[in-house]
Order: C-alpha cells, then sequence, then structure tokens
C-alpha cells in the first residue's frame, strides 16, 4: 500500500472539522496540519485527534515538506488566492464547492494547477453517497437507457442567507450531481432560470432553473428556502429504466422502476393515436445501500488521485462545470430569463 | 325554489355522460337533449336517465322552448363554432375546458354572449373540489397572509396524446386553480415557458412553466407524461400561512400549516445575517372536506348563475385568462423560453 | 377448450352482481339463472346480461339441466340449507366466505359433497388477488426459507354490525389468507383471542387473535372497528425473506425484503451475545403485479375445478379450516382468552 | 431559586453519559460524583464536564455531604443492591427503567424510600417526550372522551438480546407510556401474552401482549426484533377524540383526530343494524411540539420532586406497575397465555 497522503486542512469553522476527523481516519491519509484565522478555533478542532499541529498562518504549514496536500473549507470568496497560494507552493489541493465565486477565479485556479501538474478537486459531497453512485452506475451503464430527463427539488423552510442567493446557496449539489452522472451526449447546452424574492430580503429565495441537454433531454430545479414541507426528490427518467430518489425516506431512499417507454415509429395513420407511445411496466427495485460516510470516500478518492497521478473523479474541470452552470443561472436571471449558453460561459477551458 | 334551467347536452362521448348524470340529478336543472353527431351514442347515454330527448343535430334542440342553457362537451376544435350557433340562439352557455384553441376563438365567444346578455360558464372542474375551494378560502380571506409561492407538480407515466402537448393536456387544470384562487393584486403578468420532446413524438412531453405575479410572488407549474412515480401535489406559501395538497393522500389531502415569515425590517448591521428573516411554526390542521362530487357543484353554480342573471364563478372572462397563459406558454416555447406578458395576450378584452 | 359450465347464482344483494358479472364474463362459464326471494331484484340484476332467466325459486333453476353449478351469495346463516339441497340435486356449489355459521353446518356441507363427488369451493376472494398469490409463491417455494411470524393489521372506522362481531366481519379474510399461503408444517395448532367492547354495543368491536403455528411460527391478526386511520397491512417474516404487504399503497402493495436472519448456533460462550443472531439485510424488491381482477379468477377458478374433477385451491376443507379458527376464537373469548385447539374444532373431519 | 442538587451518577456505560451530560447543564441539578466499576470509564465520561469526581467505589460518593442524590444507571439486575445501598446512606433515587429484576425487589426499593421519607423516580425517559406529554394531555383532560382501546406496535429488525426476551427489551416503553396516560378508571386489570421463538433463542423474539382495562377497554402492545420494517405506532381511541402517533413520522409524529363515535342507545328494533353505532369525522390537528430533550425534563423533574418534597411525576409506584406487568407477562406465559391479574402481582403494596 502507498504512503498515507500529508494533508493540511485551512479553515476549522463549519465543514472542517468533518474533513478533519475523516483526514484523520482514512486509510490513505495523514492530517499534519489544521490552519485557520482563529488560533484557538483550530487547536481546539484537534483536539481528539492526537499528533496534528496548528497554526493561523497557512505559508507555516506549506513550509512543512510532510504536507503534500491542502484541503480548503473557507468561504467561497477566499478560494481562488488560497488556491493560488497551494498550487504556488507545489501542494495538491482539495476545494470545498463551489469552486470559486467566479469563473475567471476558477479558470485561474484550474490551469495553474494544470501548469504544475497537480490534482484539484472539487469536495462535491454528494455525489459520493451512495444514492448518487448507485444513479451513476444506472445512467453510465445504460440500464437506463437513453436520458429523457432530470427533475429535482430541494425545499425546505431553510435559513435565508444574507450574502448569497438559494441558486448558490443549493442548486450546486443538484448541478454537480447532474455533471456527476449525465452521459457525454447528454451535456448542458442551455441554461434558463426564473425567481422570487417575495419578501424582498435583496435575492431569490424561491428558484427554479432549467437546463437544456445535447440529447434534447432536459434538467430542471427548483430549490426553495420558504417551502413549509421539506422535500428532497429527484427523479430520473430513461427509455428503459426510471429513477425515484427520496432522501427522506427512511428506508428506501432509491427506487429503480423497471419502466420503459418506446415511441412506435412504425405505426401511422389512423391507429397512431392509440399507439405513439407504449409502456412497459416492471418491477421496482430499492437496491441496499452501503453506509460508508461520503466525505470519508471523498478524502480517499482525493489521495488515490494524487498517487495514482490521475484526474479526481470530480476534479477541477468538473468544479468549473457546476460553476458555469450557476453563472448562466446569474446570468439568465439578470436578462428576464433568457437562455445562456453554457459553452459560451464556460469559454476555451475544457 | 327557482323553476329548474332546461338543458341540452353537446356531445355524448368521455365527459358528457358525466355532465348528463348529474345535470339529471341537480337541484336546480332539468335534462332536456342530448346531442352527438353519433346519434345511437346519443341514445345510449340516456338510457338511464327518464325523459331525454336525443338528435344528432343540434338545431333541433335549440328549437325546443324547454331549452335554455346548453353544455358543449365537444373537442376543443370546436367548441367556438357551436358556442356561437348556441348564444346566436340566445341561450346560455356551460363550455368544457378549455373555452377555446385560440384566444380569438375565445374572445368571439365571450363578446357575442357579453352582447347578449347570456351567462357564459368554463367547465373547470377542479375549481369545485373541496381541497381547491378551501385553498381560495385561506387565500382570499387573507388568512394565508401574503402570497409568496404557488408550486404545483403534476405528473405521471401519462396517455401521450396525438394532437396536443403535455401543457394542452395537463396545465388547465393548474392554471385555472391558479387563476380561480389568486387575490387581486397577485395576478399573473408574465410566462415563460421550457420544454422537452425527447422521444420525438413531435410536442413536449415534459413541461415546465413559470408564472411571476404582480406582487412579486411566483407561481411553477410542472407536467410530465414520462415520470415513473404519480405525484400531484400543490404547495402555497404565505406570510402567515402555508397549504400543502397531495391531492392521492388517502386521508390528509390538505394541510394548513400555522406556519409564518417575516422580514426583519429593523435589524440591520452586524447581525443583519441571522436575523434577516423569523419564522413561526406552529399546528398544522388537516380539515374535513365535504365530498359533494365536483361537477354536482359545476352545474349548480351553472343553474344559479342563470336564474340570479350574474356571472359564474368561473366564467368566460375565468377561461380566457388561462386561455390567456396557455398562449403565453405557446408563444414562450416558440421563443426560446422568453418571457411573454400575460396582458398582451389577453388584449382589450378584460 | 371444455364447453363452458352453466351457472346459477343464487342471492343478487351485495356481492351476488359481482358474481354475476365475472359468470358472464368469464372465459368458461355460462350464467344461465339467477334466483333471489325478491324476484324483481333478480330481474334487475341482469338487465346488463342478457339470456339469463331469474326466479324467486332455487327448485326451479335445479330443475334446469344446463344448471351444472350454483353459486351461493346469501347470508352465512342461510348457506347450509341452500348447499345441501343443491349438493342434493347433484350440482356442483361455489359459497360466500364463511363456509357455514357453525362448524356441524359446515361438516354437513363439505360431507354431502364428498359423497357425491362433488365441487365445494368457498369464496376467499383475497386469496385470488395479485398480492396474496405472490406471497404464496414466496413462501411455498421456499423463497421466504422457514415461516417466523405472520402479522395482519386490517382496522378502519368501520360499519359496526349489528349481528356479528368483529373477528367474523373482518378476520375471515386474514385466516383464509393464512390459510392459503402457509407451508404444511406450520399449519395452526392453537388460537387464543382477547377483545373488547367498550361501546356496549353487545359483540368485540376491538380484537387481537393469536395462532400458534406447528412450526414454533406465530401469527396474529388485529381487527378493528374503532381505528381513526385505516391500516391493512401484513407482514410476513421468514429466514431467508421477509414480505410486507401494505394493500393501501397506491403503487407498491407488496416489498419482498431480501433480509435474513439465522441463530449463530456455532459461536458460544464470552463473545455470544454479539452474536447470537446474524442480519443479512438486502434489495427490496417490489414486484409488478397482475391487475386481472380475484373475482374472475375464482369463477375461473371453480369452472376448471370442476371440468378437472379435482379440488378447488380454496375448497370445502380450507373452508372448514376457516371455519375452526374462528370457532376457536369464539370458544376463547368465551374462556378468558385460553388456549384452543384447533385440531380439536375440526374434530375427524380432515 | 433553590440551590441546585448536588447528583451523584452510577454506571458510565450505554445511558450514563445521557445523564451526566444533562445532570451537568440542567437548570436545577450540579453534577458532583461518577461511579463506576471501571475506573477509566468514569473519567472519561466527564472529560467535557469540569469539576467532576470520579470513583470505582460508590460509597467514596456517598461519603460527600454534597450527593444529595443518586442516579442508577447500571443493569437491572443489579438495581436493588445499589438502590438500597442509596437510600440506606439517606439519598434520593433515580433508577433506570425497569426499576429492578422481580416484583420483590422492586417493593424492597419502594419501601426502603418510603420509610426514610426519600424521592424515588424511574427514568421512564418516554414519558417525558413531547408525544407522550401531548397524548396524556389529551387524555386527562377529557378531550378525547372515554378512552376505548390503547394500540402500540414496536417492532424492527432489532438486536436480540442474549439474557432478556423481546417483551423486558421493548414493551417497558410502551407500559411506561400506557401506564403514565391512562385516567384512573381504566386501570389495568388483567394481562395476557403470547410469543414465539421461531429461531431457537432460548425467549421470546416476538411478542403480543393484551392489557384489559377497568372500563372495558383494551391495550395492546406488539414487540417484535424480527421485522424487515420498522414501526413505532400508537394508536389511542376515545369517544370524542382519537390520537395516532407515528414516531418515525419525520414531521408529524402526533395526529389528533376530531372523530368520535357514539353508541345509539334510543334507536332499536328494525332500524338498529344501521343505526347502532354514530361517527363524527372532523379535523386532524398535528400539534406544533416542543423540542427539548425529554431527558432533561427527567432530571429536572427528579431535583424539583426533591425540593419539593413530593413524588416524581414517574415514582417508584408507577415503577411498580410497570413492574407488574411485565411481570404478568412472565407469568402468562408460563402459563399458555392464561390471564394474569395485575392487582395480584402488586399484591398490597399500592
Amino acid at each position: 500500500m502507498d504512503r498515507p497522503v500529508g494533508i493540511a486542512v485551512v479553515g476549522a469553522g463549519y465543514w472542517g472539522p468533518n474533513l478533519i476527523r475523516n483526514f484523520s481516519a482514512a486509510r490513505n491519509t495523514r492530517l499534519s496540519w489544521v490552519c485557520d484565522v482563529d488560533a484557538e478555533r483550530a487547536r481546539q478542532s484537534v483536539a481528539a485527534w492526537g499528533d496534528v499541529q496548528t497554526t493561523s498562518d497557512l505559508g507555516e504549514a506549506l513550509e512543512d515538506p510532510a504536507v503534500e496536500a491542502v484541503a480548503i473549507a473557507t468561504p467561497a470568496a477566499s478560494h481562488a488566492d488560497l488556491a493560488l497560494q497551494v498550487i504556488d507552493a507545489g501542494r495538491h489541493i482539495l476545494i470545498e464547492k463551489p469552486l470559486a465565486r467566479t469563473m475567471e477565479e476558477g479558470r485561474a485556479i484550474v490551469e495553474a494547477a494544470r501548469a504544475r501538474d497537480l490534482v484539484v478537486m472539487v469536495d462535491h459531497t454528494f455525489c459520493y453517497t451512495a444514492p448518487v453512485r448507485m444513479i451513476r452506475e444506472v445512467v453510465q451503464s445504460g440500464e437506463l437507457g437513453e436520458l429523457l430527463f432530470f427533475d429535482s427539488v430541494r425545499i425546505n423552510l431553510g435559513l435565508i442567507q444574507h450574502d448569497i442567493d438559494v441558486f448558490w446557496d443549493l442548486a450546486p449539489h443538484d448541478l454537480s450531481i447532474l455533471d456527476f452522472i449525465l452521459p457525454p451526449q447528454a451535456r448542458p447546452v442551455q441554461v434558463a432560470a426564473h425567481a422570487a424574492d417575495p419578501l424582498g430580503v435583496g435575492h431569490a429565495c424561491v428558484g427554479y432553473l432549467t437546463v437544456h441537454l445535447a440529447n434534447g433531454a432536459i434538467a430542471h430545479v427548483h430549490v426553495n428556502w420558504l417551502s413549509p414541507t421539506k422535500i428532497r426528490t429527484t427523479i430520473i427518467g430513461g427509455t428503459r429504466r426510471m429513477v425515484v430518489w427520496d432522501d427522506l425516506h427512511p428506508s428506501q431512499k432509491i427506487s429503480v422502476h423497471d419502466t420503459g417507454v418506446a415511441l412506435n415509429d412504425e405505426l401511422v395513420g389512423e391507429s397512431r393515436r392509440e399507439t405513439l407511445v407504449s409502456y412497459r411496466i416492471g418491477d421496482i427495485v430499492a437496491p441496499a445501500l452501503p453506509t460508508t460516510e461520503a466525505l470519508r470516500l471523498v478524502v480517499e478518492e482525493f489521495a488515490d488521485a494524487i498517487r495514482g497521478n490521475r484526474p479526481a473523479l470530480t476534479d477541477g474541470e468538473a468544479g468549473l462545470r457546476v460553476l458555469a452552470m450557476l453563472a448562466a443561472v446569474e446570468q439568465s436571471l439578470r436578462n428576464g430569463g433568457a437562455m445562456v449558453s453554457v459553452e459560451d460561459m464556460l469559454g476555451n477551458v475544457t
């Protein structure tokens, strides 16, 4: 087995402790440093994890040759500066979602890492949950047939953020999942968004976004901070299988419907009305799902990508593609719901 | 009590028999004639209902002075011609939804009836169901507070229609409900729509439509013929109450959440993040709902409007407003999801 | 294909019309006569079904040689007299559940038919529904492993019967299902029952019955007329599979859990506590179920048994076994919940 | 406000740490000592809670005059000895459920404390949860009307215990809840139990127990370690209200049905069948429930009872009554499901 990857974590606030716990416990990483502007918070965060050094100065950690890679769990606005400092120091990098606040910042990170041949991974945690890995498998193995639609609802009576709207708060989950499971022929082409701010907080609290896909299918996401009932349901329709993911179901999160739909090309004329489309309805299977914590898989994938000298499953490009869709949402909202080209957003990066 | 209103029903196909049964049984109507191009079908449709005459010629029924009003249950394409013939003969009219296939036809019907001072009612059946009447009461009484959003999902593995898309098939339900419950200050302003035809049937099979409302709130409808799971859920958020209507729930279709949300205007500065919005979460009440058949209430409202010489609850204007939103959907789809003004669609009618 | 079996139906009240409709439509029966003490009700019941004769005198129908078999859909108290008259006339017989009101009556019917080599079938309709046939297949194929328990809940705000208690009203469903699916090694051995009549109507309105099975497993049924919430759920646990049947679920009535449980015989001593039993938790499969009406299968099975000169799937013996459990419930209630031997109840019949 | 009650906790295993946390945080207690036979475990258990002394010798803690009361969180078999030692030292006592393993032990504890005028409280935690407090309020206020039945299902694929059966493992929850909510006129009179051990582990894994109540109502509990599906539902029927408590529901644990049922005494004769009982079906209310941790209320009630010199809400008598029902279950199982008098079990204690 490979030598564990030496890790520094930057940011010991909301999400940092989860990274610290998992880097401490994972089979192929070794946590060496935790940095936080609040030195006391850094110290407390490692109390339970033995021999880890702390600092309020990232530079100090980067001087330690044991640090091969850095995980950044600070607010998005600081991602670009910190990431470039890390890359400049020749270290691999794991960044909390979203990759950055703007496409320009995101591109700068990805390009700097590419120039130094370093791994950039984005912590799209949901992609490492058992339901999403199962959905990806069903879609990409061809078991689903052709993708017809992807519909996701993520609504709740939620904490209304002060500095970001409901799209930036919730949609990165759905968009990173979408990016993760889509087959190449169904890549996002255009994005349009509609929203409301009915309380006058200054930005969208209820949002709908549509993504037109290259194969003629459609993806749609409903995010909402004002719903009295909590729903986290994603439905993925295919020509040979359909999947319903109800993340709040206590015992049956994933239902794979052996349901197919086909256009009856050969039948026309008189009888066409009845025979336009034929359905096949079969069993529903709710697979037993592994219970490994998603974040454990994130940190192990990060280390494996570094040791294997290969891109991570959710690499900087994936982060850019998600960022491009979020940027397209912003532009669409500014332009009255107009469709925005994802390719134009991505520019010449990919 | 008033003398019952003499009725002729035109069209004994899919929906006609339901009208026939209810006009026969209602307290304030008397069914006299059933007309159908298929004379045999007309005869069979009245077998159980005693003394009703049948014909394949609407003109014959209109010669009978006992006929004071006519209900049209034929395909939408024939509504305008039939309705104008009925109005020309001085009879009141009840028309299946949608009122007509185009705004021009719809306007012609409404204006002709207005000129003759006749009742035009559209059979928006859902508006007469117990859940929708309850929702309207909650919204219009002010109990809901200010409307924040209206979100409706109507999806299923459905019969794919040959001649109309999924919006024309399913959205009239949601749009007529929306029109029925909205308070005046939240009238529809703009509509945008996105859709997909991933099987290549020739029109939309998966559709999303957004309606921006005058008070800054938003309405959204998801209609879908390709969903493996059937959902018919509408959520209406207000500042003082929120309502969840799950039409498939066996015992608790309506849940009124005593949940409120308010912007904390007075709090600014340092602490603004935490206190931007405050929630109040109270009891949920699932009211016992009456079980009267909705269509019975439709036909009784029609007769009451005629005898009372007043507009019906879902009158021709309501039919035009729904038609305007459907027409706006069509135009938005043709223009890449662009927003379309509902007022422009309605023109100078209202 | 065999010549259709000529049928007379006795009783055109609550259940009779369903038999009439199915005997008229089935592939292998021909309905010839309907008898009811109310001659007018008999006539109305066949109005839609063409060439069927009616009478208020069963004797008249039995004179017609076209009548090969008779279905009895009258109150249970009249079953014995009518059945013996039919058997005496040499006709096969289908009897509504329960077979009779007492074991003595039931035995008389079964023995008379045996002496004349006639088919006696009991209309345990639930046994012919898709969920129950599926459960029987899972149990009897061995897929379930050893049966551990059978638990059924059938509760509702129900119509409180005047002449029978909640066990006689509802438990025949559960007991006939239990009888239908049990493997031979798990035959019912003892029955005990507890009940309450908290409103003072004169008999049990809330009832619990336990059936101890020969293999050490247990079956239990909860029937209740006073429950504010409707539940119809049966859980069957086995060592290799477990089945949950929720008859009110709109889309997933049967869930087959690939869940197993095994005693760890070999592990003893210190570690025994943790390893007493081991579980295996696998996928859940909700099979697509056929939608054929159960009663259609009942009448076809009746005709097939007659033509095949073989016992019906739910024959007189099955009827007696269910009756024995109901009689045991009665005796247990009279004796303060004491256990009553099912074998003693059955006597020397089987 | 009163001076906080000085506390020693005995047992730092499974449940102890929860007591330690709550005694540390409660408004009216002060945690002074933690005792555990494993001194190291005792030390670790207080690491986060500041100035608390630890010992492996309860006697050492009892020498400290700051200790006014002791909480015992050790296995049930040790309760009696420890409790008598504590009482002998003149300290009040809180004991984990069940109070003891036998009625004799339980009585000894209660009588010793009574002789010294000390508080004995049993930690029936469930009685302090918001749903149970709400149910008690509905029952005891008279809002429910007369109690008709209490039905509880607590089933799961559970850890099969080595030393106790499924009744002792799970039913104390249901029986302590039953004892807590019952009005005086509905006190338990007789208990009967049936069970199975289909895997041959040596004791019951599936159990059903019936409690006949003094007012003619019935209580029933289903406990099961072998169910593939987890259910924790209690239904309480009354003549004026009915309550459904689904403890696994994510958002609506309690539903109070405004449903009533009444015997129509005055109607007899011909029409009696239809009018035996009349129902009233009204709204369902799901009250918003407070989220205070139940165990916090337990420890505060303990301290309040001590300072108030009054019995605790779940006092030693309540512990004895629950123990009597468990003992009755054991005796009923030994006697083939025979009914056992609860009063005889309680003897002359109450």
